[in-house]
């Protein structure tokens, strides 16, 4: 299904009708309202007005349209900072009071910001809750966007101690597990601690990550509330969130999307491809510049989708140029089409674009919509018809969704210790999971993000890109099931409380494969070594353990360093990998991972992407050509055909 | 005329009259004092100490040079800070006060400090205000230099809301124009607003633009009260203002100029090389380092004297390296008698060079000066003598000024918007405008730097480089006057509050060329696209409009994107280029329009600038290359010949 | 003689027995102990506990060990810093206190630290003074490291005030000193002076030349009383401090040094290399990241020698991969033991390795130690093992120190001078002064360091690469010695307070050169100009004076400019260099000098460096290939032969 964000209050009533009738006409489903009009809702103190947006819903409901109501929590009006400035959070970097005038200016620590959204959420269920025209519900917006995770504040630090009581109980026990005799950093008392900002050099990398937990479960414990408070007047109705880039929230994106009936994500892969490429050569950046990189757009929605393992929505669709990037290229002709298709071959149940018109003021006046300000119609227009109408006659949305053969295990704790811990400066969680995730799509192979606490059974691969911690429950699962294993670098190499396992790294894992990891190297990106691997040279490099493969007869070592040394250890079903490599070795290798596993593999072009949906095969041709695919010709196309044009999309049946 | 910067009070008394003599020797005329020293005038609160000044004065006076008198407000004394520390102005962007130590800590919204200024000011004013000897007046000293236009501070936050209650009347007002519905940022009454600093993410343009030019304001409401004090015990006094580059007051430079006499510039060409050159590759910087690029200097002197349309002064020329850029070459052989002949070619009255004697101490003891410490003379003092020589030889400044046929349309709005709204990272007001300016002189035509406000008439050609807000009255005057109009991307792409137009850009500009833009994109530096002329392939980047010329038959498209898409149209008299193009198309188009509009051009060396004042022809060698200038040889060479030495002038008359 | 750091509070006295065995059995002499450990000898305020320390120094001595014992006031503990927050420093640059939760948070200019620290320095001294297993003792740690010489706080503000007073007297003295006409920057009054931090643009450099000053007085104010405490309780032990590179600490390590027996160094190769060649190519990195820089570690010792002109230690001597660069590679095989006959040679008296046992947890739990966290000997065992055999059959430590035949002049005044004034962003005073170090360090010759107030007598050869500020006494000392004397560009260019000689540079140097600096001009790194010596073309960059050279008919122009100007010029014993070169250059230049003066030079591989100490004469091998030295044959090889391989050592006698 498809839908549209409007925001009713930027337009003049009079235009109401005529927008909710061209939404029908299109053939939207869904329209997203209200996420950001707190000021409209409550424009005095205790005041609320919802004649207004009581008109609005009812404007749409009468062509037939659903609406999504957002709650405004993410835009406190300013009387409610001024009368409150404790909500406003603080920049753990500088200790400034991050101040009003943009949004998300609040402090997920504060007791009188989580009473003052959970009465307006209240308000809003309460009046809409058994609307019939409101189908759904969104929670705040783009929890944790713009580094809001992390606050600084005092708030913020009495809340840590609290914290730290509970989860330590006795603060010699927090002493030794944050191993403080190091630089004398002991407390007395639990009301001695402070947050880990501010310090003359490096904080204790445990003190770092019990406030990266700590500001995770603020997160949630903020949200968490609001899901009830919708689901206790709106019985029925779905409760859904945006999120941004899984990495980019900063927070245990499991535990936020735990409560809710499925997730969405904003997807905007121009912008995404502007900013993370954003050192890349001008020849490689121009290639992708108006599609997106072939990978950035799946690799958030598989992880949306694995969230809660079900399908997922894309809640905001880039529909043209946008505005917050630090280049915002024009989609290529087609792209919109393209990345909509694209989405329900990755399980999406409902893509909405955002947004129904360009507004012509305030910060995202540049940002394109499906509609001009003069009220043309966009080139996101007719796209978006024609995708509607492809996606019917496909009937995607009527596809089941498989389970994947291939799962990458994903996790906050990851991306925690990468960012506390960079030992060198090129190892980024991100980078290395992605460069995985992208390998294996080149391949051609569907891949579910999951979490350790996941059912791995029918997995026929499962990677690890950068799992440092782990527990023995996870360590008895993987012996339990039947699948393949790939660790990546750094794999066990943390205890939960970030101490370095004193078996060496890979601590528990040693279970699984009895080796030592005997020192810890880290180069510059640009210094590379050899690796060898399959009578092959690679390279090895940014990360590089040496290891003690001595532990068991049945280690085998698969990929050596130039000395000789083991790079790569095999033990039975468990692979792992002690070094980064690069792209052309983990295409290899993960081709024969997957053969040796019976996962099927392709290798098209490296700008053609492969989808599975259900029966459907969908091939996405990211190129500026166009291309053959190496397909059976007998194979039964049902969308384009074994020519596919730049930029296009071809699907057929198996 | 001549003249040079001085301070005795940094010499002692027993050499004042050595210097004045030797500085009439030279043949100078004016002598410019006195301007950062309130320490020495009011040493303590209230006690005045002239005596010091007025025998400099008496000095100078006796042999016959001419005081220009510095109002010292750049320097407030400590004692006036520690008395009143709420005139220290605050950095917007960390928050922290800018405390003393250096110079202009003052806060243009701070009331004391404004009616402190007004009384040393009086005090100074009264007791020189006849002095015969003192024939003029500079104002403060280059406002707003080291980014002081904008103040954080409390008082600045007290002074934008009396601002915005006196621009917008009611708060409803302004909160319809500044799309304050947009993420729920509306006021409730105008004590609500804040300054648009330290907000967790983006604030509204609109209230960004609202804040410029507040500061705009700010500075004036500052400055034009001195002017009136000194008027008024002044009278028949010149009164002037050292300006630094017009985009770096980041105010409004003509209202500022307004009620000044003429204005004035410092010209620094090599320090400006070195920071605007800052990323060019080193064969290129190395070709200009000790010349300064060939278009810096004359960018500044044609700016400086649109301001009030008339003769303006080199209050401060480079006479040596100096030392507040990065790197600070020595000046090539030549390079002082260059940029002083420069300077009066391009309308200058006088050339005052900073500074005397180079001060063994301080701030600036790198810095050059007429003499070396020691006395002796420096490099600069024989080419100063032989541009003294040569503007009495030629009688240069009885030339008059004529108006130039081509125009350029300036003004700090067009800045403002590009600063607050990047859209795209490489698009910068004053690149946009020095490259069509730099391509126009290198085709050897003189351009006037008018305002909005200006007369158009007379003028054959007028460009607008970056003018996104104009009105009404502006589309009518281009409608009234005879002239060809060139607008450059963005122009009348925002509404005066910072809004998009409706009806799409042009906005007003629509009722001169009938087109809408569609869409923009912003593409990174290094992926330009090609831009189609002429049956010649040139590159289109950085800003790229997608238009819909199809609004009238009269629509010609003379330029085009790749994919065939209108990139420039023109309708009769006005052309609309809807992207940045590079130099080599910049120079052939405007080549082109100025053949068709009557306007001769040159196409001499790149290195070679040709500029005309009355009824002489200047060419300024910038190369390291003797060069013959392709010229009649009949023409009647008054200084050099046809063969031009590098860094050399040659002049003939028309 | 050898040693190790060690932590027993980190690990459980079950332990503490088998590593003290293990210790003495690995040949160890000395343990330091106790440095950061004041939280667990004062867990809460005025509670001593000993009993512990008592244990682990008896365990060590147990087996023979002696203990180094390191006093704590790096480290104070939490509710030292709650009962007196006043202790915290504040950054200058940002204004922000720097908290707990790492170390070096205390405040050189707090009074009530200094007392704190010397009550826990007095217990721990009385305690420890007569156990004879307590041979010596460590000051502090690593004083200044993390920038934290400088402190913005109001007691350093203050502090600051009192030291202007008893250097100045009076005020007016103070003002004519730092020039403060300039910019009516004058004080009233000490009471008014600010530290030069926070202005609006650059304070006065006299202003930021005292603020250094007082900085580096307060830390060895606050250091020597700690020295004397010691001294005190502990009679005929010896009093060493760790130091970090000379040019990080920011402060005038001659006179830090001076209370102490020796000077030790915590030499880390590796971690330097990859911070100090950050912007080295690929290809030039790769080169020396797993064996660092060939003249970094030695660069450090020569300087930490020369401190006291005697014997200095190696307190952390790096074992293997470290954890604090921005990468951190593994040592190639052979460098601990490589680096540690390194030490030796330049003039070490014992070794220490730091640290006995990685430890698993809090910051450097990725920093290597003797052992692993799973007791396991770590790649460094062997080589110290192998280190220690060949020191004691070569018999290093018991060959004595000879003066070398070429002093290099440095100081912190070099520093501070080239932090404070800029002027070519590219002169660096550390670059400058490592330039000519690792030249003359290719051409084989021993180096000392020594300082302006160092006996010259006996050196053949002087060189000061950066020394801007010289006494009268300094040239009477260089006329009555007989050696060679070579200034690099800036020598003598600033008085004692930071101004420009009115004579012109080089000032008071003229009596030995007559000289003058007309203009100085600095370029950017990469646009170098042509410098001609002895008929060949090398380069001249980054710092360029304009010499004259008329002023003695002894003045001989050995090197020019392009155009044909003097660039350095010799009078009789006494050259001046009035630019920075190319490599190439110095390793000419200086390789003529040292002829010319009858100095032994060798010119081997790039990558070979020899040393002399006593009649050892030592090659090491930077390079990654077998080379042959060009040694006679008949040499008495006493450590490996003619053939050098890879990263080895080669030791013979003359």
């Amino acid at each position: 299904m498809f839908g549209v964000c409007y925001y009713p209050e930027h337009w003049p009533e009079s235009q109401w009708d005529e927008d909710a009738k061209m939404m029908a006409d299109l053939g939207l489903t869904y329209v997203r309202i209200g996420e950001f009009a707190w000021s409209r809702l409550e424009p005095n103190p205790g005041e609320y007005d919802f004649a207004w947006l009581d008109k609005s819903v009812a404007t749409l409901a009468s062509v037939g349209l659903k609406v999504v109501m957002g709650t405004p929590t993410a835009t406190p009006p300013k009387w409610l900072s001024d009368l409150y400035p404790e909500i406003l959070p603080v920049d753990p970097d500088t200790g400034r009071t991050r101040g009003f005038g943009s949004r998300r200016h609040y402090d997920f620590s504060s007791p009188i910001y989580l009473r003052e959204s959970l009465r307006i959420t209240e308000a809003l269920a309460r009046r809409y809750g058994s609307n019939n025209a409101v189908v759904g519900w969104q929670t705040d917006n783009e929890l944790c966007c713009h580094d809001t995770a992390l606050s600084g504040s005092e708030l913020a630090g009495q809340a840590f101690q609290d914290w730290c009581r509970r989860r330590y109980v006795n603060i010699d026990q927090l002493n030794r597990d944050w191993g403080n005799v190091f630089w004398s950093m002991e407390y007395r008392d639990f009301t001695e601690i402070e947050l880990p900002i501010g310090a003359v050099t490096e904080t204790s990398p445990a003190h770092r990550l019990a406030y990266r937990r700590f500001s995770s479960d603020q997160v949630i414990n903020y949200h968490n509330p609001m899901v009830e408070m919708i689901r206790q007047h709106a019985p029925g109705k779905f409760i859904t969130h945006n999120f941004i880039p899984m990495n980019e929230t900063a927070v245990d994106n499991f535990a936020l999307a735990a409560p809710l009936d499925f997730t969405s994500y904003d997807n905007y892969p121009l912008g995404r491809t502007d900013l993370l490429m954003t050192d890349a050569p001008a020849e490689e950046l121009r290639r992708y510049m108006r599609t997106g990189h072939p990978d950035f757009a799946t690799y958030y929605h598989d992880q949306t989708r694995g969230l809660l393992n079900r399908g997922f929505w894309v809640m905001e669709q880039q529909p043209g140029p946008v505005n917050w990037a630090n280049n915002n290229p024009r989609p290529a002709p087609g792209m919109i089409r393209f990345w909509t298709l694209e989405a329900f071959a990755h399980g999406a149940d409902c893509v909405c674009y955002f947004r129904w018109r360009q507004a012509p003021f305030a910060q995202e006046q540049m940002h394109a919509g499906l509609l001009r300000p003069d009220n043309s119609k966009s080139e996101a227009w007719p796209e978006a018809e024609q995708a509607m109408a492809e996606v019917a006659l496909l009937d995607i949305e009527n596809q089941p969704l498989q389970k994947a053969s291939v799962a990458i295990i994903t996790g906050a704790e990851g991306l925690w210790v990468s960012d506390i811990e960079r030992q060198g400066e090129a190892y980024d969680f991100n980078n290395v999971q992605l460069s995985y995730y992208s390998t294996l799509r080149e391949l051609g192979v569907n891949i579910d993000f999951i979490s350790v606490d996941a059912d791995f059974s029918g997995y026929k691969l499962i990677v690890a890109p950068s799992l440092p911690i782990v527990d023995q429950a996870f360590v008895d699962k993987c012996r339990a099931c039947n699948g393949q294993f790939i660790f990546g670098p750094r794999a066990g190499a943390k205890t939960s409380e970030f101490a370095y396992p004193t078996s060496l790294p890979p601590g528990l894992l040693q279970q699984l494969i009895p080796i030592r990891v005997l020192s810890v190297e880290t180069l510059r990106a640009d210094c590379q070594e050899p690796l060898n691997w399959n009578s092959h040279i690679y390279k090895s490099g940014i990360w590089r353990e040496q290891l003690d493969a001595s532990g068991s007869n049945d280690n085998e070592i698969i990929a050596s360093y130039e000395n000789g040394e083991a790079a790569i250890v095999r033990n039975q079903r468990f692979t792992y990998m002690a070094t980064l490599t690069n792209r052309a070795f983990l295409l290899d290798f993960f081709q024969q991972h997957c053969q040796q596993a019976d996962i099927q593999t392709y290798r098209f072009d490296e700008d053609i992407r492969i989808s599975q949906r259900g029966n459907l095969m969908f091939a996405f041709n990211y190129s500026q050509h166009q291309q053959v695919l190496p397909l059976d010709p007998n194979v039964s196309f049902v969308l384009g055909s074994i020519t596919i044009d730049p930029h296009g999309v071809t699907v057929w049946k198996i």
